[in-house]
C-alpha cells in the first residue's frame, strides 16, 4: 500500500488532507483515485491506515480508519554524534542504514580534525524519510543541526555516553558495556580521528572510550556499527 | 607506509619484483625512490615490509624486510550467498563494508525474483581490494562467480547454515544461533525475498531460518547486519 510521510497529522483525527505536493503526487502522479487505500506514518511512531475520499489533485482527502500508535518502538535511545564525512554520500548512506536498523538521534560534530565543516540538514533529513518509508518505520530519527564538539559535549549529559577513538589506551567493547532499556550516545570522529584534546575534553566530560572492533573502520562504518550494537545488545533485554 | 596488493608474493622471499602497473604507481605517480619504504598485503593474511632497492618504472625492485603471517586472523569463517541488488552499487557497497568489518566469502546467488541476474565480479573484486587496503586489512575475501540458489545449496554443505527470508514462521536470532569460533554461511535474499519454493529447497537442504532484527531491512543491509552479528557473536568466544 502507498505510504506517504505526513508529520502534521494527529492522534484521532477522523479525516485528513494530504498537502499539494502530496496529493499531487498520490492523485496525478500515482493516479490514485477516490476509495483507495493508502497509509500514512508521523515519524513518531503513528501509523494510519486511510481511504480516499475526495481525489482532488491539490488537496485531497482521506478518511482515517485506522490508527496504530508507538508503531515500532524500541526499548533503548540511540544518539550517534558524527563528524560528517569528506564525501558526503557516506553520510547519506549512514543516515539510511541506521534509520533501517534503529536509531533515535543523530547530531553532525565539527572536530578539529574535519575535513567537512558544514552539512546541508535538509538534504539528509530527506534520506531519513525515504528510509523510513522505505523500511516501514513510523519514527523518523531527530537529526541535529551542526554542533561543534565542545558544545556537543557541554550539551549532552543524559544516559551512557561513548566515544570510539583510535587511539591507544584502555576501551571496551560497547557491546559490553551497553545497559539494556538505556540510553545512550556515541560520538564517531572524524576520518582523521578526534584529536588528543578532544579525548581529553570527551573523557573530562564522563564519556567512557569504547571500541567497535579490531578494524580500521571508516567513519560512516564505525558510526552504523554502532547502531547495531545497540540494537544485538539490547536483543537480551 | 603506501601499501600495495601483491597477491603473487610468496613467504619467504628475499625480495620482489612490482608488476608494471605497481612500479609505475610507486616511481612515476607517487615519485618514490630508492630506499623509500612500503607495505605489501598478499590477501592472504601476508603483511610484508619492503624497501625500494631500485626504482625502475616499470619493474621496481623490493627488499623484504619484514614478513608477517596470519595478520587479523579471524577465529570464525563467514559466507554470505547474497543476490545481487537492481542498483549494483548497492552491492558495491556491501563489499566496501563487509571487508572492513570481516568476511571470508562472498557469493552473489541468482533467485527467482532477482531483479539482476548478472554482476561482473572483475569490478566488485576491485572494490573489495580498495576496501582492505583502506582498512589495513591482510586477508583479501574470496569472491566466487555468481550462482543459482539450487546450485549453491548443492555445493555448500559446512558449517551452520542459514537463510534470512522475510516470510512468516519460526525464526531465531542468528546471534543467538551462532556458535563462536564456527563456520557460516547466511543466504540473503534479492529485494522480492525469496519464492516459497526456494524457502523450501532451503529448508530442505538444511539450512536454517533466521532473523536479523524487526525491520524490514534492505538486501544490502540485511547482509552486513548478518557480518557484524558473526563479529559480535564470536568476541564473546
Amino acid at each position: 500500500m502507498q505510504l506517504f510521510y505526513t508529520p502534521d497529522i494527529a492522534p484521532h483525527q477522523q479525516s485528513f488532507v494530504l498537502s499539494e505536493e502530496e496529493s499531487k503526487h498520490a492523485i496525478r502522479v500515482l493516479r490514485m483515485g477516490a476509495g483507495q487505500r493508502v497509509q500514512l506514518v508521523d515519524g513518531r511512531g503513528g501509523l494510519y491506515t486511510a481511504a480516499i475520499v475526495d481525489d482532488h489533485p491539490k488537496r485531497a482527502v482521506l478518511e482515517i480508519l485506522k490508527a496504530e500508535t508507538g508503531r515500532g518502538k524500541r526499548p533503548y535511545y540511540l544518539h550517534i554524534a558524527i563528524a560528517p564525512t569528506k564525501h558526503v554520500e557516506r553520510v547519506e548512506w549512514f543516515l539510511e542504514k541506521a534509520t533501517e536498523v534503529g536509531i533515535d538521534e543523530v547530531t553532525p560534530i565539527i572536530c578539529e580534525h574535519s575535513e567537512r565543516k558544514e552539512v546541508k540538514t535538509e538534504r539528509l533529513k530527506k534520506v531519513m524519510v525515504a528510509a523510513m518509508k522505505q523500511s516501514l518505520k513510523a519514527y523518523l530519527p531527530r537529526l541535529n543541526e551542526p554542533l561543534g564538539l565542545g558544545a556537543l559535549l557541554e550539551h549532552e549529559r543524559q544516559g551512557q555516553r561513548f566515544i570510539a577513538h583510535c587511539a591507544d589506551g584502555d576501551k571496551e567493547y560497547v557491546s559490553e558495556m551497553i545497559v539494556p532499556g538505556g540510553r545512550y550516545t556515541i560520538l564517531i570522529g572524524p576520518e582523521g580521528d578526534f584529536s588528543g584534546a578532544e579525548i581529553e575534553a570527551s573523557l573530562r566530560a564522563g564519556f567512557l572510550p569504547i571500541t567497535l572492533g579490531h578494524a580500521r573502520l571508516r567513519t560512516e562504518t564505525a558510526a552504523l556499527v554502532g547502531c547495531l550494537e545497540a540494537a544485538i545488545a539490547n536483543r537480551r533485554y
